[in-house]
């Protein structure tokens, strides 16, 4: 098998574990512990950089997975969870992110990698926080990282801005459009939704995106075509842009929200799966929502739809009681009297 | 008596036991456990709705706190916190909130139903969250859940907005004005102030909540009352807008504090009262900040402004010691050389 | 020796006692547990104040820490924190904070009074949340507290503003600037990277505040001056604004980052001097972020630069590893089938 071959030279040789780890970073954006995943996702965004004339988005991504990683060695991050990739999938993003809204000059690169190193710090960072309630930090590093970078740039005159803002204040979306599901639910619009995830507005690439997940799980790949479509259904019912429909904008969170919520982090069911399709439902209104936000302030969402969904309903525990009223503890000197 | 034979009708029968669990739901948005206040609430907020011309507020409430209490059947939430309306509270906001700013619309009544049951794991995920510091959620899942559907209206052609907005920059309120206590703490003033919790703008509606609280407990009553005069005094001494003031949009939040830390949260005593007269101060102040952060977004604070000051004066617990440096435990990497 | 008999002095006399804990207050802003470096400092801030023209800022400062430190005997705060000056550093701050930005009105006044005060509250609210993972609350409170103040004083008249905003959305730094780090780097930018934590824009300032840090700790006031000059080199080569990295904007968040990471939780090694130069460096794109971020709401970043880079690289701790897939907890019922 030539999987095997692979695996033995990445578990004897140091430079092939290397790679064999940036890899399995690279197919951690869609949670898949798989060095082969990795390969076909980089190759689907390679094509998508170059057919689409953003080739550094796909170097800058490669950059980024390959500092993540190396940081991770630096900080002595725990070795098992480093082979997995687990340090180097918000430094992929990282890296892919910014030159998609960002200028190619010097400057850009140091950003990259002053970037993709802190990702590691940040993943380290959020792991902490977030393990208290036994939820994954996911790409909140990613999204905390490059946020701090994209709103630094508009104070920075040697980090020009490409394609993202300008900052304006919110107005509603105006003409009410009458769904027109046929138009929009193609299957470029369905696998823009998926290549989205890195940034990528490419069919190809979506297309790759999914056998590279299929390759690892099937059910994941199914989970990601179910968000999908569901994304595509809602956004045009409520009548959001046809536009960024199209484009796969309103679906890239709730692919990945489908996914965490119904095959990953919780036991297949009829009843997950349902669950799941309400966490797709609502990502579509918080991607929604957070491009509001964000207009002021000329930065893009990211996957951050995604994150605060997924948390919301990943975060409801068995048996969970509401803090009764008697239960709250005081403060010592005024419980005194 | 009457409520002692509906307790029993709400013990056997599985609909009574269904609408009390809902009543005492809108009753827990001003903390008490009483299907009987409930209901008087339910009919205040029904007059302020008829009587504002806004009776889908009234409507969207009813559906609000059915949806979020039925979802929470459907997600096995803990029975006994269940039955005291502990998973509708949320609900009933949410749904009193939407039709308040959106336009009557078929999309409107989509977005109450997945808005209330998603408030209900919203409750559950920020319970989990805040335990963890011994404090309750209270109306925090309401406030998440409303504002993402708000923003979200704005991205969306199919959900016309009504009554917020428009997005603008936050500018300094002009002329000075010297406090013209007599003119503003007027009856109405203060029952507007309560009233306002349910986004109702009625004097009647306000005294009915207050009746419905006392029926439930005097010493609630008697802060809510308390949190409402502090409110006005402090409003209208730092120059607020006497409209606004007269409205009571910048009391009602301070009312739900002075409640939560002086009567419920805390053990009453005089020491308690003054740290929750300091506390409905500094509600006045959060309300007037946020009113100002809010206004790019063109979205309305909601009971943010409690829900945040409740969170800093509960936390502080008794024998806190800030982390001394000593202490911090550093990376181990760091830590090895 | 001089110190002793005060500290003979301040054991035993009340009044005496409280001031030595005001200084140390004072001092703690630099993570100095000392009186005399408190006596510097605050001599540094009279001297900026008055010889800028805003003695104002001086006084607030001196009432700040006064009433800071008298609501944390009031809430019965644990002694031994309390005598370090650890319920104070927040309210000097708050003190120095509002008169810097708003105008001299008597509101100002009851302002900084209620400032100081909620300042303790949540200085013990937020060290009982972020004790979770080990890490200090630092100026976090007074951040929180003062963003609060400042924002509500755009909707109150009698709160005038003197110097921030007005509120506007973001625009790109225009004319790209080749880094003339000579012109830059000079003593008085350095001193005033260090004059501007407590607000103030003065080279005398800056110069005593090394001095009164190096009074208490050799190594914590080199570090002071390493993330001066780093910030100055970085801000300077991503093309900051010339003028803001004269008065020191771009650098007082570093030093405070710098000495936390480098200097004060971690122990000091080779290694732990790059971590907290990286630190260093990316406190520089987070300030850079949140002047982008906060100019729609026209307040400033305050040192929410320092609290947010020092915890990130401080959460990070020994042997953590991110979330298995697998141990993810499900809801109850999600769970059952």
């Amino acid at each position: 098998m030539a999987e095997n071959s692979w695996d033995r030279l990445a578990g004897q040789n140091v430079v092939a574990g290397f790679v064999d780890t940036c890899l399995r970073g690279a197919a951690q954006v869609f949670f898949q512990n798989n060095a082969l995943s990795g390969f076909v996702i980089l190759a689907g965004v390679f094509w998508g950089g170059y057919a689409g004339g953003h080739p550094m988005v796909a170097w800058g991504a490669t950059l980024g997975v390959a500092v993540a990683t190396a940081m991770a060695h630096l900080l002595g991050a725990e070795n098992g969870a480093l082979r997995q990739g687990l340090f180097g999938f918000n430094g992929v993003l990282v890296g892919a992110a910014l030159p998609t809204f960002l200028a190619s000059h010097p400057a850009l690169w140091a950003y990259v990698i002053v970037g993709a190193a802190v990702s590691t710090v940040v993943t380290l960072a959020i792991a902490n926080v977030v393990k208290t309630w036994l939820v994954p930090g996911s790409t909140a590093p990613f999204v905390l990282t490059a946020w701090l970078l994209l709103l630094a740039a508009y104070s920075f005159a040697n980090v020009p801005i490409a394609a993202m803002g300008p900052p304006a204040l919110p107005s509603p979306t105006s003409a009410p459009t009458s769904a027109n599901f046929a138009a929009i639910a193609t299957l470029g619009t369905l696998a823009r939704n998926v290549s989205q995830v890195y940034l990528v507005d490419n069919i190809v690439t979506g297309l790759l995106f999914v056998v590279a997940i299929a390759l690892s799980s099937w059910r994941c790949a199914l989970f990601a075509v179910l968000g999908s479509v569901v994304s595509v259904i809602v956004a045009a019912g409520f009548g959001a842009r046809p536009g960024a429909i199209d484009a796969g904008l309103f679906g890239f969170s709730a692919v990945l929200t489908t996914m965490a919520v119904g095959a990953v982090f919780n036991k297949p069911s009829f009843r997950v799966t349902v669950y799941a399709i309400l966490a797709a439902v609502f990502t579509v209104i918080v991607q929604a929502a957070l491009d509001t936000a964000m207009a002021p302030l000329g930065i893009p969402t990211l996957t951050f739809p995604y994150v605060l969904t997924m948390w919301l309903f990943l975060l409801p525990k068995a048996d969970l009681v509401p803090l009764p009223h008697h239960l709250a503890v005081p403060n010592g000197v005024l419980a005194k009297d």
